[in-house]
């Protein structure tokens, strides 16, 4: 199985592929996409090419986005949203399944706990995906979350297997 | 000109064509696209391929989409920018410079006050699109900011025609 994973931000939009064969992760790759263009319109447009870009080269099965808003301030958290619109539309429109996991989850299941500083993600990221090149901090975040979906999708396997078993 | 107002919504998008000559604007078309799916991907999916349409059938020259976000509310404003995101992307994609008001702008353009309420905005669109018949309260706002930017637009044409007599 083949993940993405989307840190989704106007600027600078993170991504990371992994592929997942039971309980081994290794990596395909990870890079960030810059969105440029004089008005919102022309940024999003931007975003939305190179992630459907990534989605042909790569082709994954599943993709996963961090599901996050900014604290006290709406103007943040609406352009944020708005990118966030594009990370999800670009798997759905490749009829690929999107997850959504808030961010303490996904520090959770790399780490170990959900208050993990920045630091440790990148380590424990590095860990899992050893000889890993990361394309920045929202490439790192990005392959965290990839990771952090692995680890739902597989325990959601696990579990539907083991329900075929027992009704059989 | 044709000019396409967005009433950005994840659940309910209103959509509004009006064709303006000089100071002259008339109603073209009108209505909601509603998300269907079952998860947020999938929501957005339907309402890109709604506003994609749109735009296909009525050609608009220019678009406008409200700037507005949910005060308080990290949650409510993450899923409006997500809306607002697709409304922004669609116009993009089809190469229409897309213009950005804020609710007050778009009362007081229609209304004359910033802080108009509904039934004003409804019944000034109304008294300037003779024998329109509204799809619903999401439309009726996008006609009034289709009504803002074509006022917008004229005055930018206006001073770029005054500014080119004056300097030849």
């Amino acid at each position: 199985m083949r993940v993405l994973g989307i840190d989704p931000g106007l600027r600078n939009m993170g991504w990371g592929v992994i592929d997942v064969a039971g309980s081994r992760v290794s990596h395909v790759a990870n890079g960030v996409c810059h969105s440029v263009g004089d008005d919102l319109g022309a940024r999003l447009l931007s975003l939305f090419e190179q992630l459907t870009d990534v989605i042909h080269l790569y082709q994954p099965d599943t993709a996963a986005v961090e599901q996050t808003f900014v604290n006290k301030d709406g103007a943040g958290t609406l352009k944020l949203g708005q990118a966030r619109g594009i990370a999800m539309l670009v798997p759905a429109q490749a009829g690929i399944p999107v997850g959504e996991y808030a961010p303490n989850a996904v520090k959770k299941a790399v780490v170990g706990v959900g208050h993990a500083e920045k630091h440790q993600v990148e380590h424990m990221v590095k860990l899992q995906l050893p000889g890993v090149k990361l394309a920045g901090a929202d490439a790192t975040d990005a392959l965290a979350i990839a990771i952090c979906h692995s680890y739902h999708a597989r325990s959601a396997n696990t579990l539907s297997r083991a329900l075929a078993k027992a009704t059989t």
